[in-house]
């Protein structure tokens, strides 16, 4: 590849770090911008420096938030803390979801990944030890493991349920099936047999 | 939509810039970056923002070139003006293209687009006037309009056809056909249609 400016091929590269965007995408974006949004792009060029050097992790649930070393809004509202539910997700968009379904009003704790030793992420990683102490809450009642329904994140479920049944605690895991508006034909066969094993009286 | 972090809101919203980048994708290259690259996300993020600020056109053919008011390493090569081809192009890529196909050793016209009234470019964001003093250049025998074979491309094409033809000089544009490799059955009917047209003897 010869290109009459290093700088574009240059911004070609850079933008690759991004999941998803392999060489054909890159350019395109590269000459997007530099054809059509200057301004644009530099403005959010500076958007994501700012938000990569900004956002910190609330120390109690470990979810993105604005303000260092201070719980989240979600943390700090007594009604959740009250309602004794701890939901355990693997990422901040699974709270996101989880919020936009307005189906869940206790706390979260944010793993940020699911135990896989093959990458070096281990209980340390997805931030065990906080977990423990959240554990330790005397409102606490019940720990919903919320995380995939992956090998995975099974693995990491049951560690986390061990976990929790040392201090006593409740735990469920969310429901799996068929999801609404799913048609049985177009539905694979591990949920099917879920689907199946769970089932509930009706 | 709510989100603990009015950061990462902003930041999903900023990468939405890019084209092919939707909500979905936004959200995910966000928490990829949060999560795992912090401190690569930086680096991109300043490599954007330089090359969006120092990337500029070549004076003469329009091309990206590192070096402001300083022709490319393209047009200040000589044997590639003696050669006295000009090839037009809509985008950088298209040299690109071509550079790497090693099948033209003339020199370049970028357009960067082609005409488009209803998105407010015609002949002068196209650089028309720049082109009509390339055309004025004495070594050149012929200009190569190698635009896309869109409606916009041809009525773009001819609109160039017309400026060289008033100057004398030779126009071609580029075949059109079935590409190598390609199949009959699988190649669509106006390709079929131009490839039967401009059949060559044998």
């Amino acid at each position: 590849m010869s290109s009459s400016s290093a700088l574009v091929e240059k911004l070609i590269s850079a933008l690759q770090i991004m999941p998803g965007i392999g060489p054909v995408s890159a350019a395109r974006i590269a000459y997007y911008l530099l054809d059509r949004k200057r301004q644009e792009g530099v403005a959010m060029s500076e958007t994501v420096k700012y938000a990569l050097e900004h956002v910190s992790l609330c120390p109690r649930c470990r979810n993105y938030t604005d303000v260092e070393n201070t719980e989240c809004e979600l943390c700090s509202g007594t009604k959740r803390r009250q309602s004794g539910l701890l939901c355990i997700v693997e990422t901040p968009g699974d709270v996101q979801a989880l919020e936009n379904s307005g189906s869940f009003l206790g706390t979260y704790f944010v793993l940020h990944g699911h135990l896989s030793p093959i990458d070096g992420i281990g209980p340390q990683e997805l931030g065990f030890p906080l977990l423990q102490h959240c554990f330790e809450d005397p409102v606490l009642k019940e720990v919903i493991i919320a995380v995939g329904q992956t090998v995975e994140g099974e693995a990491t479920a049951q560690f986390i349920a061990a976990m929790a049944h040392k201090r006593n605690l409740k735990v469920s895991r969310i429901a799996t099936g068929i999801p609404i508006g799913g048609e049985l034909s177009s539905t694979d066969g591990h949920t099917l047999e879920n689907s199946i094993n769970f089932r509930r009286p009706y």
